[in-house]
């Protein structure tokens, strides 16, 4: 159910003449008309200040539009998607912008890129990309209320790109099988002969809870315990990786293997167990999550979890299209399936 | 000189109406206003095909219209840079992407992205470029003569970043200073003792013969010989600078460093030395070229030429739109100074 149509009696609500009931389209002018029993081009005269409409039937019909939200569509929408991250800074953005311009061009469509900043520091607003009157929205990893607020008011699809925190059960969304992903690292871990496994956690975003819920379910199922003290909790850096892997392989019952959140983390990993004069495999086996290009070329190549960002990007690009279209989609949020990548960090641990 | 004017008689043209003689730009409506010795609301009636001109007036400035090859700005010139790649795929995409929307924003300007993909499988033209009606382009190594034909007949100014190929000397482009990289990167082994310096180099491209030509230059100023026998053309992947290295380390008479075309070259020599049991920097010194994000993480961190590629990008951008805006540019092509970033793979040889 659109927000916007939160105020419209569900007893007058004809499912038929909605654009799509289950996303987040604006009302249609058919159903301002049906509701007003009006035919459409009365209610198109209204909303363009024409003539030919009698003042009984045309305030009729702007109290409809007023009741229900509507708003007219941007006439001359641009043939363009926007896709706006908040830093672009991440060594995964590129996989995301390849996936959006595949799908973009394969429907005739430029690509907007921009840079919002973060939160305490906008550089960007929403504004600019109200005004570039894009066919609809894809942001990376988040949207605030106000933000999506804006882009309904004028009727412009939107998906969050894997995010980073709770929405909203109606905001449209593609992110990756995250919780699969974790369990299928650390199964592996397990299937290797490893029993004392520790995780590096990360912030209490949702793909991040989803990860180590992964771990747990993947422990619990293989009759391991969950050792809280296994657990570290620290950001998505290299240097955080490092300073938790620190504490955990100095310990003198240290873990055989870390799973960590992100693949910075396990390059924070590799870095301590080079202080310490372990190493990967024999000594210690790693597994990260996200498969970033560079995780391939590190000394030993990265056992991780690939997430299928530019398949990810695709999938988003297509919805968000779709939404801009009214069509019907049959669903609003999708994930996209992680694999498992097996490289050279990880091997049975030494009995 | 403007292309587009060159068959203009060099006595008729007066310097105070042109726009910038020295940039792209095309020929402005004053320019032909004063050819025909009419006004410029007269030039405009007729572009626009108007009435109020005799037939006389008209002909004479239709044939000076076609004779300057003046094309008219296209009139909803969109608020909006399109920085086109030929592939997003190399890691340093991100940096070119987020100083192009640094400077975009700064000048309250969209930034479209767009693939074109390799010469022999197109999947975007410039024609989509064109119909989305840029304020200028930015293009990522290489632009087609025929591309920058379309973009100057449509008055779009353009601006190459990191040119590939030659250019024609009007080409407006910006670069690095690949030549003082290759010096520099050199100079630091010469510096730290080493006598037998190899390098890999790349295809012919003007920043790989730029970047050699510098690793020569510094070699002849130290008094070392140039030896063909170290010097290995190949191209610019991990991969290759992996085969390149182990033909170089193999030698009984292996060299004690190695300067790299780029980045991923370097990384392809961690590789090969790891192969042949040789460790960084204590057997053998590294140096590589452009400052990738990965080369800090591997180990031991590159000791690398740093390219500012958000500056480039930021130069670029503005350059680009200060084209756009008809302005008189000092200069149509430009290098940002590189900067050598010393980390952990070099060290004096041993004795």
């Amino acid at each position: 159910m659109p927000d916007n149509r939160s105020e419209a009696p569900s007893t007058e609500e004809p499912d038929e003449q909605s654009t799509g009931g289950e996303g987040p389209a604006a009302v249609t002018i058919a159903y301002i008309a049906e509701s007003a029993g009006v035919s459409v081009p009365t209610v198109s005269k209204v909303l363009n200040g024409r003539s030919g409409v009698s003042d009984e039937t045309r305030a009729r019909i702007e109290e409809l539009i007023q009741r229900y939200g509507y708003r007219k569509p941007p006439k001359n929408r641009s043939n363009l998607v926007e896709l706006v991250f908040r830093e672009l800074e991440s060594m995964w953005a590129v996989e995301i912008i390849r996936g959006v311009e595949r799908a973009a061009r394969r429907n005739k469509v430029g690509v907007l890129v921009s840079e919002f900043g973060l939160h305490d520091t906008p550089v960007r607003t929403i504004d600019e990309t109200v005004g570039r009157r894009p066919q609809c929205v894809l942001s990376v990893a988040w949207l605030s209320e106000g933000e999506r607020d804006q882009l309904k008011a004028k009727g412009i699809p939107f998906v969050v790109f894997d995010p980073s925190r709770e929405l909203p059960d109606d905001v449209p969304f593609v992110g990756a099988t995250n919780w699969r992903g974790g369990q299928a690292a650390t199964r592996h871990l397990i299937e290797l002969g490893h029993r004392s496994i520790a995780m590096i956690t990360g912030p209490d975003h949702p793909f991040c809870l989803a990860r180590t819920a992964g771990y747990v379910s993947a422990l619990t199922e293989a009759g391991l315990p969950v050792d809280p003290n296994l657990m570290v909790k620290t950001l998505l850096t290299r240097e955080d990786g490092c300073t938790a892997a620190r504490d955990l392989l100095s310990r003198s019952d240290r873990p055989t293997a870390v799973f960590t959140s992100n693949d910075m983390q396990a390059l924070g990993v590799y870095q301590a167990a080079r202080e310490l004069g372990l190493r990967i495999p024999d000594d210690l086996s790693v597994v990260g999550f996200d498969d970033v290009p560079a995780v391939a070329w590190v000394d030993p190549p990265l056992t991780t979890v690939h997430q299928p960002l530019a398949d990810m990007a695709v999938a988003a690009t297509e919805l968000a299209l779709a939404l801009g279209r009214g069509e019907d989609v049959p669903q609003v949020g999708v994930e996209i399936a992680t694999t498992l990548t097996v490289r050279e960090s990880t091997a049975p641990p030494k009995s």
